[in-house]
C-alpha cells in the first residue's frame, strides 16, 4: 500500500573513528525512502534550498521513490548536520546543526500524495509533523519519530501529535528524557499513556524493543562486525519496518514483529558504509537473505 | 553432570535509587551456585572469614549445592564489596572493596570434587584460577569469568589462563579493554585468537552474545519492568548457562542456545529484589515458564 515519508533531506559531515567525510547525502527521509522502497513504493515529501548537488536529487532515480513531492526552494539553503561517533560509535555527538530551509515553512504534500495509507513523520518540528498528518485524507497506520529537541521545547506539541498518531520511533535516550523513566518498558508502557498504540525504542547496537497494550517484543542489532558511519540507521530502521508494514496491510503481533526484524535487518546494511552508500550496496534478495539468517539466529 | 564453582562469597554494601542495603549476602560464587542448583547439584568451593555470619553459611541449606568446599577460615575476614547503582542502573560504580580473606590462599579443593566434568571459575586472581583448575582431574568444560582489575594489572596471567579454558565469560567494558577493539563481535573473535573456543559477551540490560569459530548468536535481556538490584545478575546468568550445559553433556550450537537463554531468564529474577532474595523466590518451574514464553517472543 502506499507509503508516504515526511522529513528532512540534507548533507552531513561525519566524523567516525577511521575518518570523516563531508558534505555527504543525508537526512531522515532520505535514509528512509530508500530504505523501505526495497519493500514498496514510497512516496517522498520534503524541501531543499537552490545549493542542493544534483548528486542529492538524483539519488532515487533507480529506487521506486516519487520525488513529486520534493521541492527545490528559491533563495532557500538546504538543510546541514555535522555529527561526530569519534567517541562512540553508539552515541553520536551533533557538532552543528543548519536547519536552513527546515526552519521554513514545510514542503506542501500533492494531491496525488493526499490518499496515502502508511506514512512515516521522520524527525521534524511536531508542529510540522501535525501539519502534514492534517493533509493526509484517511492514513491507515500512522508512525513517528521526534528528537530530544522537540521533547525538551516543544512538549505541548509533541504531546498532541502523540494523540494523533498510531506509533511512535525514538531512541533509548529520548524515551527516558520524555518519559523520565530510566527502566526502558517501564518507558515505553508510559509513551503508550501519552497516546500512540505502540511504541519502539530504538538502542542502537543493542537493537530494539516494541510495547503495545498487549505485547512486548525485544530484539538484539544484526550483529555487525563492519560498522563504518552509524548515521541513518534509525531512520533505515523505521524504512525497513514501514515499508515491511505497508505491503502487508495489518498490525497483527507477528506482522510487527518481522517488520521491526525488517528494519534491523536494512539498518545492518545502512552502517556498513558511509552515507546511503551502504543501502545502495544492497537489494531484496540480500535483504531476505540476511532477515532469513537473522530469524534462524533467534530460534533456540 | 558434576558442576563445580569457585569464587567470591561476602557481604555487600549496595546503593540503588530505591534505597541502599547494608551486609548483605552476596558474591559471585553465591550467585552462581544458587542459580545453578536449579538445574544440577553445585559443588561449591570458596573461603569466608570467622566473621562471617550464620545466614550467609546456610543461604544454601534448601538448594542442591555441596558446601563441603566452603572453608571458614580462623584469623581471616570476609571479602566485603560496596557498589552504587544510583548514577546507572546498568553500570556499576565500585565504591570500596575488601578483598580480605581472598587475598589470602586459595580454598583448596575437597578430594571428593576433584572428578568434576564441568567448572565456572568464577571472577577473581587468573593465577588461582589456574590453581583451581590444576586440582581438577579431567574436566569436560571449563568457562572462567574476569574482570577490569586483572585485564589491567595481570594480563599474563590471564593470558595464561585463558589457554586452558573453554569458555570466557565477560562484560562488554571487560571485552574491549581486554581487546582494544570497540565492535563487539570483532572484540569477540579477538578473544578467540587468545585460546578459548567460546566467548560469551554480557551486556546487562542488552542482552549478551556469543561466539565461537563457526557461530554467533545474539540474544536481548528478558524485558524486565522490575529491576532492583542487579547484583549477581551476571553470575546468575553464568549459573543458569552453566547448570543448564551442566545437565545436556553436549556443547552444540543449538544447545548453548538454549543454556544462554535460561541465563538470561534467570538473571532477570535475580535482578528483581536485593541479594539472592530474587533468585530464592523462584523455582524450576517458573524459570521454565518464563523460559518457555522467552523462546516464543523470539520467534518471528
Amino acid at each position: 500500500m502506499s507509503l508516504l515519508v515526511t522529513g528532512s533531506i540534507g548533507l552531513d559531515t561525519v566524523e567516525v573513528p577511521t575518518g570523516k567525510r563531508e558534505h555527504i547525502i543525508g537526512g531522515s527521509a532520505v535514509y528512509f525512502s530508500l530504505a523501505a522502497s526495497f519493500f514498496t513504493p514510497v512516496r517522498l515529501v520534503g524541501v531543499v534550498g537552490e545549493d542542493c548537488p544534483p548528486n542529492l536529487l538524483s539519488i532515487f532515480k533507480d529506487y521506486d521513490v516519487d520525488t513529486s513531492g520534493l521541492e527545490v526552494r528559491k533563495g532557500s539553503q538546504t538543510f546541514r548536520w555535522h555529527g561526530s561517533y569519534v567517541k562512540n560509535m553508539n552515541q553520536c555527538e551533533t557538532i552543528r546543526t543548519d536547519l536552513n530551509v527546515l526552519a521554513e515553512n514545510a514542503a506542501k504534500i500533492p494531491e496525488k500524495f493526499r490518499d496515502s495509507r502508511y506514512a512515516f513523520l521522520a524527525n521534524t518540528h511536531p508542529t510540522i509533523q501535525q501539519q502534514t498528518l492534517s493533509q493526509l485524507h484517511k492514513p491507515r497506520l500512522v508512525v513517528a519519530d521526534t528528537m530530544n529537541l522537540w521533547i525538551e521545547n516543544e512538549s505541548k506539541e509533541l504531546a498532541k501529535l502523540l494523540k494523533q498518531i498510531d506509533g511512535l520511533v525514538l531512541n533509548d535516550g529520548e524515551a527516558r528524557l520524555l518519559t523520565g523513566k530510566q527502566n526502558l518498558i517501564v518507558a515505553a508502557h508510559e509513551v503508550l499513556k501519552m497516546g500512540p498504540k505502540f511504541v519502539v525504542v530504538k538502542k542502537g547496537e543493542h537493537g530494539c524493543l516494541m510495547v503495545s497494550e498487549n505485547d512486548t517484543f525485544v530484539l538484539p542489532a544484526f550483529p555487525a562486525d563492519k560498522v563504518i558511519d552509524p548515521t541513518g540507521a534509525g531512520d533505515s530502521f523505521a524504512g525497513g519496518m514501514m515499508g515491511y508494514l505497508a505491503t502487508q496491510g495489518n498490525s497483527y503481533p507477528s506482522t510487527v514483529k518481522r517488520a521491526l526484524a525488517f528494519g534491523t535487518v536494512v539498518a545492518s546494511f545502512a552502517i556498513a558504509d558511509f552515507s546511503v552508500d551502504g543501502l545502495k550496496s544492497t537489494n531484496r534478495q540480500a535483504i531476505d537473505h540476511r532477515w532469513e539468517k537473522f530469524k534462524q539466529s533467534m530460534i533456540f
